[in-house]
C-alpha cells in the first residue's frame, strides 16, 4: 500500500510537470501568434526588421536579438542587432557569409542551437569584440520564403543563465517563418511603390524632354520640396503626397504646344493664358486616377500666391493647401537658378533674396523660413 | 487509506483532464499559427478571402465558413460562404447590415456565439433558405483593422454535433485578427498596383492627347492583348507584363514632333525614320525604371515581324518575345479599324483578313489564331 501511494505520487508529479510545460507552451504559442500579428501589421520594410528583432528577443527571453539579411549576390550579411529588451542600442555591421555561425546557417539553410559558442569552430568571436558583447549561447535560424533564403534570425543569451533548449529552437523557427513572410510582403510593396514613383517620374521626364530648358527641373523641385518639408514637421502620409505632387506638378504642360514651350522671345497675352492653364490641366489628368485624388490640390494650386494674386483660382493664405505652398517655393527657386528660354540662370543669392522679398505676399512665410533653414544647412 | 487513494485518483483524473485540454489547445494554437502564415503568404485579395474561409472552417472544425465584407458605406455585407471542408460549393450573397447575426456583429463590433439560432431574434433564417443550408450553431466575430470594421468571419455548425464553446470563440477572434491584417495588406497592395496602372495609363493618355487620331488607342490595344492572352495560357506574371507593355507600347512617341505625328499627307523618308524610332525611344524611357526592366522587350519589339522584316532590330520568329508578338497583332488590328490622319477607318472584316494574310510572315500564327478565337467569341 505504501509503495502504491508513493508510486502514484511520483506519477502525479510527472503529470504535474507535463501540465506545467504544456501551460508554458500555450503561453509562448499565444505570444508567437500575437507577435506574428504585429510583424504583419506593417508593410514598411525597416519597421518589419525592427519588430523582428524585438520579437526574437521577447519570445526567446534573450538578452539580444538580431536579423542578418543577405545581399543580392549572397556574399554578405547585413547585420542589425538590438541589445536589451527595448532595443535601446542598435548596431549595424556587415559580415562575410563565409564567417560565423550566421554565415553557416545562411549558406546551409539549417537552424542551429549553440550553447557553448567558444567551443564551436564556426563561432566568429571577433564579432563580439566589434559590438562589445559576450555571447554565451545562441539560436540562429534561416529566414526563408518559398525556396529563397533572405537571411537569418538570431536570439543571443537566454536570460537567467539558462541554455536554449529544443523547444526554444522549434518555436524560433516558427517565428522566423513569420518574419520571412512579413519581410517579403514589405519588399513587394516597396518595390511596387518605387515602380509607381519611377513611372510618375518618367511621366515628368517625357514632358521635360519636349522643353530643353527644363531638363531635371522636376527632380530638383522634388528634392527641394522634401528638404523644406523636414523643417515643417509633416505627417508621413503628407510627405508622401508632397513627393508625388512635386513629381507631377508640371504634368499639365503636356497639353501646351511645343512652339509656345520653346519660344525664346516674349510670350503674347494669348500664349501666357495658354501656359497658365497647365496647373488646371495637370489636375484634370491626375483627376482620372482615383488613388491620386489627394494629390490634385498640390498640382492645381502650385501657382497660387498667398496674397490671392496667383492663378488659376486666386486662392489666399491658408486657403492654399500646404503642399502647393511648398511646391511653389521650390518651383520658383529652381526657375530662377536655371537657364530659361529668355534669360540665363541667375545666382543662388538672387533666388534667395527673391524668396525673402516675396515672403508673406507671394509665398508662405513659414515655408520660406523652412527653405532658408534647408538652404543654410546645405541641403539645398 | 482507501479514501486517500480514492481522492488522489480523482485528483489525478482531474489533472489528466487538464493536461488533455492543454494539449488540445497547443494543437489548435499551432494550427492557428500555421493558418496565419498561409493567410499572409499572399497579397491577392481574392486569395486571402478564400484562405480565410478555409481557415475558419478548418480551425473551428465547422461544416461551413464564411466571410462577409462591408461595402464602403457600411450598408451591405458581401457574403462569400464555402460549404464543406474543401469549400467545394461557394455561394455569393448580399445581406443588409440591418439583418441577421452577421449584421449585428458588423454594427456592434462584438463577437457572438449562438448555439440555438432558431431561438435568437437576430437570426435571419431566410438566409438558410436562400443558400439551402441548416444552421445549427454559429460563431460570428468582427474582422477589424485598427478601428475599422472590414466585415465579419463566421464558422457554422461544429462537426460531431457539438456546440461551440468559449475556447472556440476566443481562438476564432485571434483568427479573425489575422484575417483582418492579411486583407488590409492585400487591399493596400492592390490599391497601389491600381495607382501604378492608372499612372502608366495617364502617361499613355497624355501622349495620345497630342495626336487626335489615336484617342483611346492604348486602352483598346491593352484590351485586345489581354483578350488574346486568354487563348495562349500565359503565366499570371507574364500576363501582368503584357498589360504594362500594352499600356506603354507607344510611350516613345513622346519624342516625336507634333507636326510629324499629325501630318495628314504622306510622310517622307526622314519622317518615317523618325517615327520608326519610337519603339527604341520607348524602351529607353522605361529603361530608367528598374522595376520595368522586364517590360522593355514588349515595348521595343512590337514592330518586329516574324519573317525578320520589321524594326528596329529585324528579329525573327521566336527571337521576338511573346509579349511583343501579341502587342503587334493587337496594335495592327486597332490601326486598321480606326481613322488615321491619311485615311478613314476600315471594317473589322478587312482587319481580320489582313491579320490572316500576315499570319506566319508578319505575325505569329499562334497569336493570330488566338486573336481569331477571341474575336469570334465576341471578346474583341
Amino acid at each position: 500500500m505504501r509503495r502504491d501511494m508513493f508510486q502514484s505520487e511520483i506519477e502525479m508529479n510527472r503529470i504535474f510537470e507535463r501540465l506545467k510545460e504544456a501551460e508554458e507552451r500555450i503561453e509562448r504559442l499565444s505570444l508567437l501568434s500575437h507577435l506574428g500579428q504585429i510583424l504583419n501589421s506593417t508593410l514598411d520594410h525597416q519597421e518589419v526588421r525592427k519588430r523582428a528583432i524585438e520579437a526574437a528577443t521577447q519570445l526567446m527571453r534573450a538578452e539580444a536579438g538580431s536579423l542578418l539579411l543577405l545581399d543580392e549576390e549572397g556574399k554578405y550579411l547585413f547585420f542589425e542587432v538590438a541589445l536589451g529588451d527595448k532595443g535601446e542600442s542598435v548596431k549595424k555591421v556587415i559580415l562575410d557569409v563565409e564567417k560565423g555561425i550566421a554565415g553557416w546557417v545562411a549558406k546551409k539553410g539549417e537552424p542551429l542551437r549553440v550553447n557553448h559558442p567558444e567551443r564551436d569552430p564556426r563561432f566568429y568571436k571577433e564579432m563580439d569584440e566589434r559590438i562589445g558583447f559576450k555571447t554565451r549561447n545562441i539560436l540562429c535560424v534561416p529566414v526563408r520564403v518559398k525556396d529563397r533564403i533572405l537571411g537569418v534570425l538570431e536570439a543571443i543569451n537566454k536570460k537567467g543563465g539558462e541554455d536554449f533548449n529544443e523547444e526554444d529552437l522549434s518555436l524560433f523557427v516558427s517565428l522566423a517563418n513569420q518574419v520571412a513572410i512579413a519581410l517579403d510582403n514589405a519588399r513587394l510593396y516597396q518595390e511596387l511603390e518605387e515602380m509607381f514613383f519611377q513611372t510618375a517620374a518618367s511621366l515628368a521626364d517625357v514632358i521635360e524632354k519636349r522643353d530643353p530648358y527644363t531638363g531635371g527641373h522636376t527632380q530638383r523641385v522634388t528634392r527641394y520640396s522634401l528638404a523644406v518639408a523636414k523643417y515643417l514637421s509633416l505627417e508621413p502620409e503628407e510627405l508622401r503626397r508632397l513627393r508625388i505632387a512635386s513629381v507631377l506638378h508640371d504634368i499639365g504642360k503636356i497639353g501646351i504646344d511645343d512652339q509656345i514651350l520653346r519660344k525664346p522671345t516674349q510670350l503674347d497675352t494669348r500664349e501666357v493664358d495658354l501656359i497658365r492653364r497647365h496647373p488646371k490641366m495637370g489636375a484634370e489628368i491626375i483627376g482620372h486616377i482615383k488613388q491620386l485624388k489627394e494629390i490634385i490640390p498640390g498640382v492645381q494650386y502650385h501657382h497660387e500666391h498667398i496674397n490671392g494674386k496667383g492663378y488659376p483660382e486666386g486662392l489666399m493664405g491658408e486657403g492654399i493647401p500646404m503642399i502647393a505652398r511648398i511646391v511653389a517655393v521650390a518651383d520658383t527657386y529652381d526657375a530662377i537658378t536655371t537657364d530659361r528660354p529668355y534669360r540665363k540662370a541667375l545666382s543662388k543669392e538672387t533666388a534667395i533674396s527673391e524668396l525673402k522679398k516675396g515672403s508673406g505676399t507671394q509665398f508662405d512665410q513659414k515655408v520660406v523660413e523652412a527653405f532658408l533653414q534647408a538652404f543654410h544647412s546645405g541641403e539645398i
